[in-house]
């Protein structure tokens, strides 16, 4: 009576979405809107940085030749020909025994070598002309930041697919992107399963539920990079199910259900990826929470077949879902980052399929610990708020103690990982 | 000639700004729109969890008692009166020998005490009548979800101040919340100072470079939860900039400068905040970079005066001006999370006064290690980029040697820290 599925690894259902190599495309944006988004286009300096010899400090301006001889009771007296701040441009090159008055930031003048702080210098006025004395002596090139010192004009400085964060966004003002290459947030649709589910605004009725998956999926669509376009909640029927899901799939570049991908009475996703003629990748994968987890491909687009239980729906997306959405964005780091922790509490029940345990890190000296964000399991709803990781725990015949070491998957980490690595067995 | 200024200590400097306690507001936005803004309210369970005894699996609910005596060779039997998908009611009180078939996550019929899974029961049909027989003796509550079992009415989920996260978001959805009360985003307004900016989409001229010091801040910004209102670029001019920043101060919550907070000639700020009659809290900070950086209090606001340089503002940004937002924001974590790591370079030259060095962490088994993301002090615009954390390194008459443990402020997490600890020195 019950179907009968085959499950198979993580690693091996993830390889088979990736297969499909998903392709996104660019836009532009101003850099007023490019925070968040990933780069479309490798960053090159456009210019050389500093485009010219300057000052880091505010001083005096000389050729360090002048200063020859120079020392505690031997002062070098200079003539104070000029005095420019940041930004002004020095106009008069200096002869023998001149100095220029020099700012931050300032361009060399002419004919000069080197800058001496003003704590080093003094000064003083004679009939309405300035003047400088100095003790000691300057080396050429001392207290210049020479031009192309910190870039060489062509050289790439960030890749494609980088997130844009306030150091980026530095670099795109400094180069003159007033415009940005951005990757295009591929547009995920979202359509919710299921007879029991309300809509966020309606009351309570009895046997319902109101509908938290949508809303989770869309604000995780969001923290992944994509656009999240969502279709409202179906009743367990399979015609107008099947109508909304066909024209969807022509609107967006990948779609993802929650629930009916079960074996029950009621779960008419199988069905429907068959009328489609989708070819379905894998429908049971040994995880938990989440087996049921389907993933199909409808003409060139993914269709993400969630479960109906939040914390399934959650590690059914961040595992198979987020990397695709990473393709379309140039990312190389298609993976959550996943480091190891050390397990800060006992969880003794084995169980024969990997875990994905929701559960934060906290730090102690150097050593990252991996905390258990909800003990039950049946505290689904309530312990995804609070989780930062999750926690892979291999399948086996053992459970874990206090102090094991575990790996997590990093949920709010930026840089990401290249590789999903197969998750041992553990006996 | 040069005035001489006396550096405060880190912590004291953040204990000045602090104590002024800026209290934020609150505003309400459609779920919808409510992502990564921080929670105005705490999130109180307006009903319990479930609202209703649910079953976990597919099966068949009956009363526990009717199998009593049911084993292998002794199978019961029950009619199956009613056949009920998640979201549709049972409507018929089960007697006993009686059965309703049920799916994941429907209510539980009254009369019934447990579900069996499909699995362990036989079904046929005669005469046009569902029956059910199993050969297993079942316990009363057994496979049942009970009412309130995940949360009962009444019980604080979520606290003010946090950041709304896929499961924040789930949770505020579950109980009804269609509008989200959320902490109304500071404004912060920008002003960069300096005659030799140029607008990002000017070409390079001698002696200017593009001002990338405003679009790196209004990226902190946003990073940090408030929102940029850009005035633009001022040349050195006393009377333009002081009428500007004084009119700014009408309409932002705080206002940043950057620039012309040093003693060269032409840096106007220490005159600006004289005539506006602002309380200057601090002018001089015992850290590199970042040292000049300036903060007033001007008739309640917050006047934040950052260094000119870069990496200073980046750095006098995230310790000072951070913090304040997150009092806006009621997060109680007003700092970056600082954690302990293992110095991945070494760092030999001392200095007298707190660095904060750009840097990356990298993993190595569960222990963190702080790798530089410049290896050049000059290398400021660029490492910017790479940065996911700022490194302390104490100051001392002592260098930094690979395999020293050092802390790291990091910079892209959420969950912040309740407390800036002074930095020891190291001699």
């Amino acid at each position: 009576m019950v179907e009968m599925r085959k499950p198979i690894q993580v690693s091996e259902a993830i390889e088979r979405v990736l297969g499909y190599r998903n392709q996104g495309a660019t836009e532009y944006v101003s850099i007023n809107d490019c925070d968040n988004r990933r780069l479309g286009v490798n960053i090159v300096a456009e210019e050389p940085v500093p485009s010219f010899d300057k000052s880091p400090y505010d001083g005096f301006a000389f050729s360090s030749a002048d200063t020859n001889g120079a020392g505690r009771n031997h002062p070098v007296q200079f003539k104070v020909v000029e005095h420019i701040g940041a930004g002004q441009v020095p106009v008069v090159k200096l002869k023998k025994g001149q100095a220029t008055r020099i700012m931050t930031g300032a361009k060399i003048p002419e004919g000069a070598d080197c800058v001496a702080m003003f704590e080093i210098c003094q000064t003083y006025e004679e009939n309405g002309q300035s003047f400088m004395t100095i003790k000691r002596q300057m080396n050429a090139g001392q207290n210049i930041i020479r031009k192309e010192s910190e870039v060489t004009r062509g050289t790439k400085l960030v890749d494609r697919g980088k997130l844009i964060n306030p150091g980026v966004k530095a670099l795109l003002a400094t180069f003159g992107y007033s415009e940005v290459c951005v990757a295009k947030r591929p547009v995920v649709g979202v359509i919710a399963t299921g007879t029991e589910l309300l809509d966020v605004n309606e009351e309570l009725q009895p046997g319902k539920i109101r509908n938290s998956n949508a809303y989770m999926i869309e604000s995780q669509i969001i923290r992944a990079g994509g656009e999240c376009k969502y279709y409202g909640k179906l009743a367990d029927e399979f015609e107008p199910s099947y109508k909304l899901i066909r024209n969807a799939l022509n609107e967006v570049d990948m779609l993802i259900t929650t629930g009916g991908v079960s074996v029950g009475d009621f779960d008419l996703m199988p069905a429907i990826y068959e009328k489609l003629g989708a070819d379905v990748l894998f429908n049971k994968v040994a995880m938990r929470p989440g087996s049921v987890t389907t993933v199909a491909n409808c003409a060139g687009k993914m269709m993400f077949g969630l479960s109906g239980n939040p914390s399934a729906c959650y590690v059914g997306f961040e595992l198979f879902t987020r990397p695709v959405i990473q393709q379309y964005l140039f990312n190389p780091n298609l993976f959550l980052k996943r480091i190891s922790a050390v397990l800060g509490a006992d969880f003794p029940k084995p169980n024969p399929f990997t875990r994905f345990v929701r559960c934060y890190i906290t730090y102690d000296d150097a050593q990252i610990q991996a905390q258990l964000a909800g003990m039950d399991k049946s505290n689904v709803v309530t312990s995804l708020a609070h989780s930062t990781c999750l926690m892979i725990l291999p399948g086996g015949t053992r459970g874990f103690q206090t102090g094991d070491e575990v790996e997590v998957l990093l949920l709010e980490d930026n840089d990401g990982q290249r590789e999903f690595q197969h998750v041992q067995r553990r006996d």
